[in-house]
């Protein structure tokens, strides 16, 4: 055992009148909620990068956190390893996310680097024989490196895309060897910075090339996980081609890859693209493509990705209210993509961010699970629709009545509809209710 | 003639250094521009509704303008008519667009209403034996009226589906008469106030399905011209379905209806959904689906559809440079969805508001067409991306190389890209160099 | 009675289980609270303009509801002051609100507009002898009427300041007369849509000037009420000079005002003005201006003002518990500045939308006063300021120490401060604790 | 010499039709506008910071650009004003400005901190003696190490409070010595992450007195510049109590400081607090507090600072005529807060960037001082104004009439205002036309 985390204790589900910092008051990982433990609804992974790597630095000031694993070796890999498998004891979560080059030091070249990753790779097989963490996700990092700074897949040098191709294939051997549930792409750098020296048209070709590469090399090592694109619609770019749900949903269709990959929604970027978090949750249930969440919340009136650790009760238990009716989650899980501020210095701190957030989503959990119950949201739904049932009204959504056809019934039977209420406020009492 | 422009006399040019207020400083029809005529390139067109029909409302105050022919009568309407093509001829501008209920009042049933459009509709065709200004494109109103409140095509209550269905077709009829090069569809209340009371798949496939019975008719009756969708994030609903250029181009895949219909692209639009008009042009352009302009500016700082006049000439240039790459206009032009500013009262204002955009735009093209000429930007562009045409990088384009393949070159080769400049700062000075 | 309510009971307090949606789950009018009755916390009052005018437009449709009331004639402002004392009674609010524009139609002159107020006063006076409901504050409404549109106080032209000051005046008499709490002036109009026709300090002036001859006449007739200025950032306007809290402290600093007016803070301006309602209410209870509030909410994915009814109780008791800090309402109180959606045609609507937000409220007050009594939240900020209470500190804070003498200290003491946390993320599970 | 811009020539004007891209088109440093040479109205200085420091970082990436003098040592930074001056004579620039923390590396104490800082300012002397360029401001970097990560003089640690007044203390004394025109001051860190932990008045007030004491220190040493804040709305917090200009004012008023104190506007910074830039320029002209700017651009579609070279010529035409207007500077400039992409890796690019920059600002002034010497903007100012020089309503503005007679003479004589256009569409063609 590392001294990180001395004098805190494991978290324990203690209860809603628990004043215990170090306790869970509404994260009960064996309650049974809608007949399956709070833990299998949930689906809780701890991000390795953002807990354990960043250095707590912004745009306008450097590395405020002081962590004994910081430095690019070998050595301090296994000893940051060491802390996060420790962290993840102590929180009893089920799952955890990395990226390759969180993972380990970058090496002088991509051999090296994908040595150095296989290596840390055994450690963490080592690692999660005794505990019961299992992995996510994985994925590769292709934005943090100077080589990428103009785009991994969609870089004007075709040698940068060669690169991020061997890059990806490590990360997917590693994840895949280490029963990884989903494999990740986020495309920071999928973008551009300026329109004036980009070739959209190519990059676009260029980036369904290099994700048809991976679909196929996921069935041919026979990966069992879902390959998932993370939506963002900027930041570090101007604009990222993984906008939002529905422009990669466009994206897919366009390279015929709509069946093959889903995506992995994260709150922030949702906020940032100009949506809520359930938008993009229900629209990605409704075109089939929704996968696993980053689970996070971005400060409303802060124009970048603020990760903090999500705290707003009513709010994640809407996105969990349409994930539940999306069936909830098969391969996917709920990634906190959420870092301290960079003021919260302490190792307790990193403790305090997970409970918070964790015991956020079992609420809200709750919350959504008698919504479920209850069921008068969808009936009330149900019913406004009750009119496509009707046998005319059918016959026009099934394609079977032409529009002059229907113009025609219009004029004829006087047709003159009257609206009725849409009655959102008391929808929204009816959500407040189960809160 | 009506006495409302009495005073203003017919717009002619008059080049850059004349004073004169009522003159055209930059646009000179006949002027050839990369061999065709101004008019040609630009094809302006005057928008009935903004000019003609909005009343000087905005959500806090009501109406300021005093139009002569304000009034929901027929007779009103032939005042109207009459007004706007002395405007047009005034400005000698080629094209004007409508929507249905801009041109005529609604009358008690769907069968009055387009008896009424049809009369006007004739009003029109005598016009325009002696005027010069054809029809860009129709449009029918499905967002004004109560009816619509929860959406047209994608109502819960299917005889709002029906109404609309009517709507469009008797739109269409009398688009497809008066020689309309285009219709258009604005899917203003195709969305949603809350998701709460709304079944997101099931408005998508009445969308899907009216969308494919227009395009259906449009072959039945032999309409030449393009149907086109206009994108537009929010506003009025909480989110509208084809939130930018992305999102339809996935809807129209989803449908099988990408060979079938464009866009027409709003530059206000393009600013709340959170992108350059640019953008938006050129990412139509690369998934094949351009096709006409609403031309206005938004103002940076307002979180609301603005509809102003274009007067900002580096923006203008640059987007026009888009649409001259992706070949120029075919069917589609440039239509100011434009309104005066609630003061602007005065006849006067409404020719300046004119005379100001056509000259931004002109001056635009101009300097557009030189970046064209010059023919640097588009070099320094293929350049960066010359490295594709060597024989293993189009190979991987092309789909004949795997991950694994493309990975064990880059160990063998030791392959470690080098980060060349973007040169931004360098291409922003050709550009501000041509304007 | 007028029929408007039919079938809707007065709604009582029944507690969180019960099921029935026209009941209080949480606002317990005499419930002591921190030693108060609740209803003397919240202060509630009812806004007659969105309740009983609005007729349901937006910037792109007309009128959606259809009141018995609607229309502009006396007899129709009777009937709806009938609906509307109807509709304080069933919800049992202590407090309305209005405009002198909402309760009765504008006459050809200002003195018949004048009568007209001064009749439907006198309505009201009677209506109040037999109702619990008080008047919170009346207001001028100086930013409807096209006379306006180029601002009230701030026009280029006198004879409208004169106008508004005439306006202005009627309205704070009828507000002293029926015993109104305060006064409110928010200038919709005090702005610029473009700075080119704008002579910026000559409106400020101008505006100094009323606000001067606002607060000169409210001690002359002996007004025991506050003078309230609302802050809201734009919209109608581009810029409006009452942009936020600390604008209007500089303003009422530059004119010497600042110790005769406060301000009346609306949530959803706050959000458009780029913060946290909690930021508004503790900044301004900092500079010794807080007032009133107008709650309701703002939809953060929409850039214009949505004033919508409130739903999100941990946002609401963050709110309220700065309020609570600052002492709560003297004079103030909190008026529901909401509207029902567009779509919400039916009476119900209108009793749901104030039963969600009262019980929001009562929510979020409970937890604000839980804080209050636990404390620990504010025994935190304590602890972290205490470095202040040590001599040396407190003579730097004091101003008896030159800059010279500090820098000469710290060498001389070779300090070097050390970084503690600012454990955000337990303190935010401290707040969430008591929700 | 340095070898770093080797083959880079020194930049001359060389007029428009130039196609050489190491020349001025447009900034013709002695050509006189409005009397003065144009280098007297533009003031141009360079950001040592932005220019020399960056090394490319964004939140989601490290260092692009390899510099020779990148490194933590006097030697380095003795290196780096090498580089420095020989790119401000490359330019012509009659201006550079610096943070202390640009300069030198920071040292193990404040006093060895301050030493470095004294060596390289007499290095800047030296160098000074043979070079055209001058200090603009110096400013102390209270940001970017972690003991300011909770503010420097707002820091809830009276140390923190002390270490900063030693770090601008040495900062003003080398601003003074290397005769520096100006001193500012940003409190990037002045402000708060949560609100949860702060204490806002008492920051406000540490704030206040830390001011007072630069001002104190200021008249003490005899330093004839002025005191400059540089207000920011958020970024890297959450919110800064320098939001905006009108919020500095209030600030300024609150502690008797408004004489003392003025503002240097960012043009980003405007952006991100919802104004545009002229709006900021005007606003501080009114209240008395113009100083100097930051001159740049913002993406508009991002929602952080991004610090890039001006390049829209009507924008910025637009601003610097209200600075025209305010009467041009005095002791302040305008300094490029701007800073390449993180892909232009080049020296060249560092040089494109501020020719860009300043041919821009060079074409914006002819085009302002146009619209100064035509006067036809002002003039339909004025005359929109003309009313207030009538004798009554001069009265009113000067306090001579109270509420009650202003409303009676309304009432009396009958008032009617009528509404006359605000001609906003023939304004923006004036302005277009001189551009």
């Amino acid at each position: 055992m590392t001294a990180f985390f001395d004098g805190i204790p494991a978290i324990r589900y203690e209860g809603p009148e628990s004043e215990n910092p170090f306790a869970y008051r509404w994260y009960d990982a064996d309650r049974l909620v809608l007949g399956k433990r709070m833990e299998d609804h949930l689906r809780f992974a701890v991000a390795y990068w953002h807990s354990f790597c960043w250095p707590g630095g912004d745009p306008f000031g450097g590395q405020t956190f002081e962590r004994p694993w910081f430095g690019e070796t070998m050595e301090m890999a296994r000893l940051k390893a060491d802390v996060a498998f420790e962290m993840f004891d102590l929180l009893g979560v089920p799952f955890f996310c990395f990226h390759d080059r969180d993972a380990v030091p970058e090496g002088a070249t991509l051999a090296e680097s994908n040595r150095n990753l296989q290596e840390i790779a055994e450690v963490f097989a080592r690692k999660m024989e005794t505990s019961k963490t299992r992995l996510l996700w994985g994925t590769a990092n292709l934005f943090s490196h100077r080589r990428y700074m103009a785009g991994a897949a969609t870089n004007p040098d075709p040698d940068v895309f060669a690169y991020a191709a061997g890059q990806v294939k490590a990360c997917m051997d590693v994840t895949h060897q280490l029963g990884g549930q989903n494999y990740v792409l986020w495309g920071g750098r999928e973008g551009y910075e300026t329109l004036l020296n980009t070739d959209l048209k190519h990059e676009l070709d260029q980036m369904g090339r290099f994700l048809s590469m991976v679909v196929e090399y996921k069935h041919k090592i026979g990966f069992p996980g879902t390959i998932l694109i993370e939506p963002k619609p900027q930041e570090p770019t101007k604009h990222q081609y993984d906008y939002d749900v529905a422009t990669v949903y466009g994206f897919l269709k366009a390279y015929g890859l709509e069946n093959e990959v889903k995506v992995n929604i994260e709150v922030g970027h949702a906020v940032l693209a100009g949506h809520s978090f359930e938008h993009e949750v229900a629209l990605a249930s409704a075109l089939g493509i929704f996968g696993s969440i980053d689970m996070n919340r971005n400060d409303y009136q802060s124009g970048w990705d603020t990760d903090q650790f999500p705290m707003n009760v009513p709010e994640v238990a809407l996105a969990l209210y349409y994930i539940l009716k999306a069936g909830g989650f098969t391969t996917g899980g709920l990634n906190f993509d959420a870092k301290l501020r960079r003021q919260s210095l302490d190792a307790a701190d990193l403790i305090h961010g997970h409970i918070g957030g964790m015991d956020t989503c079992a609420r809200g959990l709750l919350a959504a699970a008698e919504l479920m119950e209850k069921g008068d949201l969808s009936d009330a739904v149900a019913k406004r629709y009750a009119g496509w049932q009707e046998p005319e009204a059918a016959a026009m959504l099934k394609g079977e009545r032409t529009l002059e056809e229907i113009a025609a019934r219009v004029e004829r039977e006087g047709i003159d509809p009257r609206p009725v209420s849409g009655r959102q406020e008391y929808l929204e009492n009816l959500v407040n209710r189960r809160l």
